[in-house]
């Protein structure tokens, strides 16, 4: 059976438990669980009794494509309740064939130490590695690489996240010696409060433990087939990524513009994913798309965006940061976006509440719209610990509030993802209403825009209910939002998949039960209890009184709508 | 009957109405129960959905010493939930006599322009006086006095109000040309979001209509002459008014120090109140102790404290500013906190939240202890509206999280008062259990240190409780704290005067019943319709385990000792 790992960072003791209650869970399933039993969800989220977990999904370590993402779940710092992050990287592969289901961090050092936490054949130490401090998250991944070898699994903090910033991110090393973020909610504060700058886990070839692993592989080369067979996988997510969709979020009139002022850019095709695929290509050097971030992906959704010489900027350019640093900080060519993505990435900071907090911050009067050196330097007090940066560093909320500003686009003290919610209602609904706050992960309704009408009343509520578990289900699998095509078209393989890995008898009904809805329900009991009551599931007054060019749409579910979402 | 004053500031709109639900009710508790009534408890507090209620309590306007404060109240930008502060001047006189219940002033105004809103014998109006603008509370009560009357009552608030700072108060003039202060909760960031400069209430000699004036005016009279023959008024009082208590809480270790550091400080004799009062006398000239609040004020508590040539620095001087700005900034001596208290009161600053903020300041390094130049300085950040100002003027939660202090000394989002809850745990349970957050008046159990041991652990919640409704009673009668002694011996003085007053038939049960217990039900049930959930019931985990000198005792009261507190 796999085990728990318990790093008490108050005592520096390791230990390890089993728990017959978690074996069905993994992921985010896991990591809400685990802080449900262990955490007092009123305490103060950089303090001693918050945890940090570490979960890879249930199925990471086995072959299946695009399936061993990890979860980093903790009470936020940021929203005051619970939430979990994924992120790709080779982390949760190897995670998983060492047999360990998570990796809970809790208490607190007095010595002011800072740690890297080793997990490897030998079991798990904690390494103090003094040169790292205030380190930018590439140099110690870096470093990290160099010490214990190049093809380790690294989850590393940047100076935000030692500095407690509220918008401080995971990073995760991928096999390209880049990295992916478990990015939202200040999950790098949480990891820099319990002293760790990192974990690190060697790389491994064991294998998890099967119940039937002839079953199991059957269904893999399954899933493969089809996924080889998709056209899409190869015309659309290995070239432009999750940009593909820039241009029609802008002709929906959702995109987020000039501190979501506007909802469509002039110039929006100089941040499409036609765009980025054709400078890539055409720059070469570095650049690179079709690139996986996980060992086995078939998907390889990821790239690295060169500048003109062909030297990277940043690896991997994305609709979220095209949104939140492009279009909504004024600008409409890629290259200054990719300069303010790696720089972000490397500070540590979640790239959404980074382009939002600057957003707000223009606004303000801080910086000009598209005015890269502005905001360069801006970040840079981020970086730097600047009490300028400590306002900007702790998001939107704190910053906007701090700076007077009425306009928050924020959900539970959350910046909003890369879709206005006055032109995708829906997505305004998860954001209002998921456990995770304004989250694009959490119940994304774009994909369903076919469905029910983004701009209308109806079945918003309904819709975004049954995204938000089957997601949370997927995140507690471990599998890739891009994943989600074939196996939501037909469940039974993901049954199939958790009962020949776990030889238990689960139902699709069950899978959905288990791992999404009982689990948000579990992440939204954490609420109740750490103080974010129902009250909190709400969006900002201004969104019902500003319309958005240029459907100047305001936002406008009633109520009961937005109660219907509650899963 | 008494009217109800409602001014809508989005349209302009002044009108009246009744409400015989709101017979019995004055003060803070009728604020209470017009908020559940109108508000919606989760809106943003400087939006247009919040309301700022102006009510005298029940009395005022009649004739009984020390009884007819004002409380202001609303949804409160510190603590996010309800909040209610009152002050003492002539406000409340002038309204009760006008037989104004309450003023409702709600929405927000298009125009950015700043109003002032007069009442008089001819109704009520809005005035716009632009030269206001970010005037100092001293200036601007000086113009309105020269253009409405020297007799005149004046709510207004200074620049922090007018920027939305929440820890912005409302300041109101009393009969000696000085200002008094409804400090705690930002409300006067709510005022300021309204658009309102200054309420001005003309001088009226009309008198509220009396069921039985007779009865009431022999109850005054009664009354009255309990208080001219206690010893206490005389030799107390009027002499060293609030910091009277100054060495006791020094002695009984709950004086905050240095960032509530300690709970002594050496050399308090200079902060005592007997050295204040010594002071006062020996420099004269603008010097004064026994100044009334309001006319017919028998307590006279007040003070004016003049610097070595006799000039005034600040009024009034008292308790709970010597602790915050005085002990708890490193300061042993009396001058530099009336200078302090004087830019905080001219700002328009609640004094308390204040002094928190600039603890935890001076601890992240922004200026030294007992550093005058240095705190003035960034008093005048707040002031000018800068960005370090901007950090500092939200008040010691937000300051505090912005600079990265693990020791915010808060509740509710609210900075603790005077008294270290380590060292008079009674007044811990108040800050963490009463709806009003951190606040010395919502239950102060210092009073109570002859029956219930400061650092036992027994009977806290008992007595916090019972303070909790009897203050509340007291605030909605409109009477003072120091009025309490003898109402509170003999309570049926209280029912006496309401009967009289309104020809009911008001039991002493029923008056605790009515404006206390009911009365705080309805702000905790505001509470938890605004997002703030017993969850939130709660003191910062440093008190819990860092030992505060020279009792060494932390916070250890158990939860369900906390729990009966519950009003």
């Amino acid at each position: 059976m796999s085990v728990i790992v318990r790093v008490n960072m108050t005592d520096k003791k390791i230990s390890t438990f089993e728990n017959q209650d978690y074996r069905m869970l993994g992921g985010r399933a896991l990591s809400a669980k685990i802080l449900l039993d262990e955490v007092t969800p009123n305490c103060e989220p950089l303090g001693p009794k918050n945890k940090l977990v570490i979960a890879p999904g249930l199925l990471s370590g086995t072959p299946i494509t695009s399936g061993s993402r990890t979860s980093c779940g903790a009470k936020s710092p940021m929203t005051n309740g619970i939430k979990e992050a994924n992120c790709g990287g080779n982390i949760g592969l190897y995670l998983g064939r060492f047999g360990v289901k998570a990796v809970v961090i809790e208490g607190q050092p007095a010595d002011g130490n800072l740690y890297v936490l080793k997990i490897g054949k030998d079991g798990a130490s904690l390494v103090t590695i003094e040169d790292l401090k205030l380190l930018g998250t590439y140099e110690t991944d870096r470093r990290l690489r160099a010490k214990f070898g190049q093809d380790i699994g690294v989850l590393c903090i940047g100076p935000a996240g030692e500095n407690g910033m509220k918008m401080a991110s995971i990073a995760s090393s991928d096999p390209n010696g880049e990295l992916k973020f478990a990015a939202r909610g200040g999950l790098g504060a949480v990891m820099g409060s319990k002293g760790i700058k990192a974990v690190v886990v060697d790389r491994t070839l064991q294998q998890p433990l099967y119940h039937n692993k002839e079953q199991y592989m059957d269904m893999v080369r399954n899933i493969h087939t089809e996924f080889r067979k998709d056209p899409k996988i190869k015309n659309v997510n290995q070239k432009t990524g999750t940009a593909s969709i820039v241009k029609a979020v802008n002709a929906m009139g959702a995109l987020p513009t000039r501190n979501f002022r506007q909802g469509a850019i002039a110039g929006v095709d100089g941040l499409s994913g036609e765009t980025m695929y054709a400078t890539i290509t055409n720059r070469g050097g570095d650049g690179k798309t079709g690139v996986s971030c996980m060992d086995g992906c078939l998907i390889k959704c990821s790239n690295i965006y060169p500048d003109a010489s062909g030297k990277k900027i940043c690896s991997t350019l994305q609709y979220e940061n095209i949104a939140l640093l492009g279009s909504n900080l004024g600008f409409t060519n890629l290259d200054p976006v990719a300069k303010l993505n790696h720089e972000c990435n490397d500070i540590g900071l979640d790239t959404i509440e980074a382009g939002a907090v600057l957003g707000v911050a223009i606004d303000m009067g801080m910086a000009q719209w598209g005015d890269l050196d502005g905001c360069v330097a801006l970040l840079q007090e981020i970086r730097n610990n600047t009490l300028v940066g400590r306002i900007l560093g702790h998001g939107v909320q704190v910053a906007g509030s701090v700076l007077g500003s009425k306009r928050i686009p924020a959900a539970k003290g959350q910046s909003f993802a890369g879709y206005d919610p006055r032109a995708l209602k829906g997505n305004g609904v998860t954001y209002a209403m998921s456990p995770m706050g304004a989250d694009h992960t959490a119940g994304n309704c774009f994909g369903s825009r076919g469905e029910v009408n983004p701009l209308g009343v109806d079945k918003q509520g309904d819709l975004s209910k049954s995204l938000q578990y089957k997601m949370c289900a997927l995140d507690s699998l471990g599998f890739c939002i891009f994943a989600r095509p074939p196996l939501f078209k037909d469940p039974s393989k993901m049954t199939t998949l958790v009962n020949a890995l776990l030889g238990t008898d689960l139902s699709v009904d069950q899978l959905w039960q288990v791992l999404g809805v009982d689990a948000v329900r579990t992440e939204r009991e954490f609420n109740i209890r750490s103080g974010l009551s129902p009250a909190n599931d709400k969006l900002p007054e201004y969104l019902y009184v500003e319309p958005l060019p240029p459907t100047n749409e305001v936002f406008n579910l009633p109520e009961e709508e937005m109660l219907r979402a509650i899963v």
